[in-house]
């Protein structure tokens, strides 16, 4: 069959330039001096047996973060950036992942440690490695990049293919030619990307070698000879190769294999290629890029892209001699100079031009053409490639060492800067992206289902939960969310649980409202909207109202809803109370936007000090909000006595806002362990009755310290909140944070192994 | 304590005139030929031994209706209608509720049926009622009154009550008070309201009597004369003499004691009442009036209000003596002619003008000030009073039983002529309106905690559940709405569980959607906001759209919302799955409003005559909308070349709207036992994948006979309903009704006892 033909008679193109895109990074765990970690993989990423996100390769330092294979290279780049966050987060204070391929500084091969896992396979499997190479060269760490075309894709093409041809055997063979060609010009990608030109001594002594583009790539690096023979024609001869290999005991396992393109089927075995076809296949040759936060970056995955297209695009078709060249011509390329110009130069330029080709045909857009522009010009200028900068880089340096501490650590510290965001998914709310984070820590499956409705899908080992908004879940009931929606509903139903609310009565009717008077001017009363909305529409008469008041507030209220409650005012302050899963994992104190004194600062300087605070931010994207100087803030102070200019003198305080709100600059104070035990358990005790896992509830407290009892509650039910700010209580500005999010995932799956 | 003291100096009228009140009414099922029904009680209303609401009396065919104790006379009117309702609907189809407490046509003694219950003891105690009074005697039938003040009131006044007084001690007292002064005055009562005025020979020949005001308030009623002599002068004495009357035998059991005014306590025995105190007065003096479809109309009730708070509030206190007086009066006015003025009509018209100072005291509204008008007048024209009415109306007849007759069937009628609305609640949605009227008919305790949110709450011995919009209950998950709520996740999960599904991408960028182009031209598609409302902002493209029209609809789409949906147009019919607790119970066809010819009528007038049929009506109160004659539809029709005028040809089918709403005059076909059943499996599969108890799913169908099999799925599921309207399939145009809503009962209370 000709795929290109049948591409371009249907119009195919948009189907054929879609893939399914993902990587997978190795990386040393590194001590603060330099040196391989001598530490047990962090516990926090719970159990190796199942996580698909984050796993050791050879040795228990050496990380490997693996996304899930995604629809589109932003995705494969955001879940690159998330993972980076969660390793970052994870390992040991005095830790960081190494940047470089070349390993940091190793010790004896003896002290390397192996991974330290159950399966007693697996440890013999790497002990006959490490026999057979040596530990050293297994440190050496790379990124894979995986790929495949889509199902649509492949089944629209299956309706154009000649009948005695199977799905599974021309797949084979687009997958095949891909491998083949890749395998002819990996050298320009080791050209471009290679970023490994020296090493420590502890690993090889690059000094004798001088810089060159990749010694990974070479023959120095981590690589079998006997590899290289294995056939690329046909899948029959590709998996007889490999499988003479490990029946002539010249490799141990399949997957000793190390062809820089590796054809993945259904199952761990290659036979299972023949009838299951292939799914994706492998490409291994690329180094770490140290100058990227994440070892690879996004220009680089967009170029590989079309890198691969166009080894199926292009009509020529190399053979296993063929690729035996390209072998050659990579591991030549490999120990070039960085400064020098290609050998193959023009061979080199040539096939960009045919990619650049091929990106237009398949209508590719400009992101792919500046990825193409940027390799021509490196072309004319190998002084500009990965490695000559990194060359270049590294004079100004004490050492290849003193360079990898100085970029791993600066790549650690920007997952650590705001550790209440997720990179790579910032713009989902903050408490999607604690949970989002916990899960990938975890290794519970996730699917960001939909990033405007907050939505992920957990799947671990086929148990599915779906989550919303980071706590809205399965062990919620329907009809729990609608109790809490409805103000009146709530309080019925707690009062008739005998709990204390505010007294009160709800009117449809103005008149009837009005007729209310006799009762409502008994006391201090708040009138307001059914449906609150941020306070609108609300009037408190602390004292008895008279009744021109009472019915302008009347109508101010129904103004907003059609309906209205008249309850009792509670004089106190009021706490939320985070309940999950029975029990009150989190109360917090929310006071106004306020500054304190010192004596010397003005208002405004104490306000400017106050917002450099990195909890504090903008947008709802940290944890508090910075305290504006606007005319309500400006207002608030001069009912006190203040401008901004004011000096407080010191411990004095300044409100800048009445309302207690964290987006208007409020303090968050974390009181869990403050508050007398006894509120804790009317709260469980509210969530209960509501028949609610997850729900915030606000409760007017006079005294936090004097016992509720029968006699004297002491406390108030103003409010149930079905979507309560779990990141509110993550991050606070005084007190402990309460990571709720995790207490989340434990509810949700309260058998996954954490260790 | 001077209750009146207290309340005036501290202004608790409005907390003195608020009550909780109750109405108990009993009343016989009739035969068509106006006979004591023989049958048994209808195992419609599930088990007598739980339900609260409908129950039987002394004999099988007694039935009593018991209202819960409400905060407002208008509830107490609701609950009245709706369970004359439930009663009118649950009856053999040829039997109602006689309107006369005086009994329609008896068998002999020994033919009137006992209740048939288990309870050895409640039959034993029937059968000895039976030897001391006669069967007979046991028809009459009355309406109970129950009242008592609000536990808010109460509190208020034992803050001033002295403290050597409790607080049951006064609330005793009070309620003495009250029926002490109810039991000197009732005779007030019998002369506006008394309404038995004649009788049937086979319980009692009247006729030798004369017309009277209360027959059964009269020596020939229903009453032992033992029970006049009851002290109601301390709460000792009054549980002394009852206990008096149980001990020498002269009452089988405490309930038998028929005073006028029964004080009730926490528990089944009077002694109670000392420690408990008084919970409720039951007042038992009340006729069945015959001219209210309800037996007892809001006037009444309110005037019974009135009347009662006058008896607490006068300085009078009668003592037992008097209350002898009261009760000799009574029996003297339920013997006067209705027609002649009372024989105390002064003391009457001074007790009315104390009322109505009273009233005006207490700020009692206009309503109340009406029914005192209306008594006042009514005794300057005794010939107004309901017994004098009853008298003259009947005179027109052929006999007390032709009348008796004539008035059970047509208020059997008003319950029938709209089955789908439950009156007293026809504010409710629909669904809602059948779920409450299941829940009164088989006697779960229910709540209308919110009338505007369509929220109930159930409670069935202690097993609490709650329901809002009919359907959505605790028995679905939290999530299970956001999943259905977004079209983007339910399809992707659907699609993940190997559904069809329309194919199709979402899109938040103007840009990224118009790159989607050469993808979309491929097929038919829809064009749409990703949350639709009512079809706004949605194109169809049935075929190829230009480039043009493509940007225009994806521009119109995002007008709407921020982010859109392009999905493949699936050909076919729509069908509504309704699929609840796992099942399918309905699949339902909507067909867009049409009319049919029969080559005389025009179009006009066939839409006026399909407008007739009694499912059709408006503003959603109705199973099926009125076909309107307005712009669209006659746009619609002169697309098929008619106009309103037009006189279609026999069979000719004419449609007035392209879409099948229900809510636009549609036609809805029911075609759950036509459809074939691989569809309901399907349906079933996606709402176990969906882990959904309740959804309408929609499905397009091209062939509901052709089986849906693996190769060739027959259907494509177009959208996941968290709230379906349970309504539309209860009352169907064509096919079969199916009642969902009693299915969500069964799902809440699998094990409720049904008979």
């Amino acid at each position: 069959m000709n795929l290109k033909k049948i591409i371009k008679n249907n119009q195919l193109e948009p189907y054929f330039i879609k893939g399914s895109f993902g990587i997978e990074k190795e990386g040393l765990r590194t001590d603060a001096s330099g040196h391989l970690s001598q530490t047990d993989h962090p516990a926090g990423f719970g159990s190796r047996s199942h996580h698909p996100y984050v796993q050791t390769d050879f040795s228990e330092a050496q990380l490997e973060l693996v996304t899930p294979a995604l629809d589109t290279l932003k995705q494969q780049y955001q879940w690159l950036k998330a993972l980076h966050d969660v390793v970052n987060r994870t390992i040991a204070e005095d830790e960081f992942v190494w940047p470089f391929s070349m390993a940091n500084i190793l010790p004896e091969e003896e002290d390397i440690p192996l991974i330290k896992v159950d399966d007693y396979r697996e440890i013999r499997y790497r002990e006959k490695l490490a026999e057979k190479y040596g530990r050293k060269k297994q440190m050496i760490s790379g990124v894979h990049y995986n790929f495949s075309f889509t199902p649509e894709f492949l089944e629209k093409i299956d309706a154009h293919v000649k009948s005695e041809e199977n799905a599974d055997e021309w797949r084979n063979d687009l997958y095949l030619k891909m491998s083949r060609n890749y395998l002819r010009y990996q050298w320009v990608l080791t050209y471009l990307f290679g970023a490994s030109p020296t090493s420590h001594p502890s690993l090889l002594d690059s000094g004798e070698i001088g810089p060159v583009r990749s010694l990974r790539n070479s023959k120095y690096g981590y690589h079998n000879t006997f590899s290289d023979n294995v056939s690329y024609e046909s899948i029959e001869n590709y998996i007889r190769d490999i499988e003479e290999l490990v029946q002539n005991n010249t490799l141990y396992e399949e997957r000793e294999y190390y062809g820089s393109s590796r054809l993945r089927g259904a199952g761990k075995n290659v036979c299972q290629l023949v009838n299951n076809g292939t799914r994706y296949v492998e490409f291994r040759s690329f180094d770490l890029n140290p100058l990227d936060p994440l070892g690879f970056s996004y220009e680089q995955s967009l170029f590989v892209h079309v890198f691969l297209l166009t080894m199926v695009w292009m009509d020529e078709d190399n053979k296993d001699d063929d690729i035996k060249v390209g072998i050659e011509k990579n591991a030549q390329t490999a120990l070039e100079h960085p400064f020098e110009p290609s050998q193959y130069k023009e061979e080199g330029r040539a096939l960009l031009d045919l990619m650049k080709e091929t990106s237009l045909e398949l209508g590719l857009n400009d992101d792919y053409k500046a990825a193409l522009d940027k390799a021509i010009h490196l072309f004319d200028h190998p002084e500009e490639t990965l490695s000559a900068r990194i060359v270049e880089e590294q004079k100004d340096r004490e050492s290849f060492i003193e360079y990898g501490i100085e970029l791993g650590k600066s790549y650690k510290q920007l997952s650590l800067e705001k550790p209440f965001l997720l990179n790579g998914f910032e713009t989902l709310e903050m408490s999607t992206q604690l949970l989002l984070f916990d899960a990938l820590q975890l290794g519970v499956k996730t699917t960001v289902l939909d990033e405007q409705d907050q939505f992920l899908a957990f799947n671990h080992k086929g148990d599915k939960e779906y989550v919303r908004n980071g706590n809205m879940t399965s062990r919620d009931t329907y009809i729990s969310h609608w109790i809490m929606a409805n103000k009146t509903v709530t309080k019925k139903l707690l009062k008739d649980n005998d709990f204390a609310v505010p007294e009160g009565e709800e009117f449809s009717s103005l008149e009837e409202a009005k007729d209310y008077y006799p009762i409502a001017r008994d006391k201090a009363i708040v009138i307001k909207p059914k449906s609150t909305n941020y306070g609108i529409g609300i009037t408190i008469f602390k004292q008895t109202p008279d009744r021109d008041a009472y019915e302008e507030a009347l109508s101010f209220a129904f103004s907003e809803d059609d309906s209205i409650l008249i309850e009792e005012y509670i004089e106190g302050t009021e706490y939320r109370f985070f309940v999950l899963n029975g029990k009150v994992e989190a109360v917090l104190l929310r006071e106004p936007a306020n500054v304190r004194g010192d004596g010397e600062h003005t208002v405004r300087e104490l306000i400017e000090i106050k917002n450099t605070h990195p909890y504090r931010g903008e947008n709802h994207r940290a944890p508090l909000a910075k305290i504006k100087m606007g005319e309500i803030e400006a207002l608030m102070l001069k009912e006190q006595g203040y401008t901004f200019d004011s000096v407080l003198a010191d411990n004095e305080k300044a409100y800048l806002r009445e309302n207690s709100n964290i987006s208007t600059g409020g303090d968050s104070i974390d009181v869990t362990d403050d508050i007398h035990e006894s509120y804790k358990t009317i709260a469980e005790e509210i969530a209960r009755a509501l028949d609610v896992k997850v729900t915030g509830l606000d409760l007017i407290v006079p005294d936090i310290h004097v016992p509720s009892t029968e006699e004297n509650k002491g406390y108030t039910v103003i409010e149930a909140n079905f979507n309560p700010a779990m990141n509110m209580h993550a991050y606070v500005q005084k007190g402990k944070g309460r990571r709720l999010s995790k207490k989340v995932l434990e509810m949700l799956y309260p058998n996954i192994e954490r260790s």
